[in-house]
């Protein structure tokens, strides 16, 4: 029988992060989006100041059973600052693989994360739904999540390539 | 006759950083919310691991004019990661007081912000509007943004209080 193991991921992992990462962007119908490298991965999540922190979820087999270690899923979260609050983390991603949903290893994973930010000081986990995956919406809702889009009216703004740089006038 | 200086936010500018925290929260109509100390943006934002980083639009006097310097904005932000692109920078607050809008100094906290991002090695700047602040959207629309929640869908989550805590299980 194998077995699920939520875990910090290590810079040997970015691989399979990075693989796991585009089918995320391939469910939410955005993979032309992906621009990232495993490099990056690796760089800006393991140096001496990581701009990101990742758990991962690892299937383990049962001594005897011939597959190794397999990562299933992710979380990959951030720190980030409320002026009304102060600190709070930021869940950018979560994803289980279609084939080892309903066993509770998202529900798992986001648990870990709340977790880091009690122990850390935060006062908040935010994170971002696209409104057609009603599946992942119902599943924070019901996890006591607040939808602040319906509820106050916040937009997400992004600006970048050219705008950024004409912003900063480069 | 005074001008405007843009420039990184001292450890001794957070009791004047905490009052235009609270004008915006009024502002935004959510000032019930503002739960931050001047204590805690000391020791958040001016420690060994930053957990934010902010920029002040100080009123410079000219020599002979009677009052000192005088703090009337402010932009607050932190380094963030996409999936997507890697490196970016969210822009938690903008604010300029009322009496000193229409001088462009908001456009010059913004566009020092992208400074930053791009000198970083961001691909992106992201922020959150609230829907009835329609002076906000088209400013930052004419800058170039795009609406993330008008385009694609996304909606902003947030747990907190009692439900983070049952989240982690504490």
């Amino acid at each position: 029988m194998a077995f699920v193991m939520i875990r910090e991921a290590k810079e040997g992992d970015c691989g399979n992060i990075l693989r796991l990462i585009r089918e995320l962007a391939e469910y939410e119908k955005l993979s032309d989006q992906v621009k990232i490298s495993e490099e990056a991965l690796r760089a800006d999540g393991f140096g001496e100041t990581p701009f990101y922190h990742c758990l991962v979820a690892e299937i383990l087999s049962a001594p005897g059973e011939p597959q190794g270690p397999c990562v299933v899923g992710y979380g990959l979260y951030y720190f980030s600052y409320s002026t009304w609050k102060g600190r709070n983390i930021y869940l950018e991603d979560i994803y289980v693989k279609p084939e080892y949903r309903g066993q509770g290893i998202g529900s798992k994973i986001i648990k870990r994360v709340a977790e880091v930010a009690l122990d850390k000081g935060c006062s908040q986990l935010r994170l971002a739904v696209l409104d057609w995956n009603k599946r992942a919406m119902d599943l924070y809702k019901a996890l006591g999540a607040q939808d602040l889009t319906e509820a106050e009216g916040w937009h997400c703004f992004r600006f970048e390539g050219e705008a950024m740089r004409e912003l900063a006038g480069k």
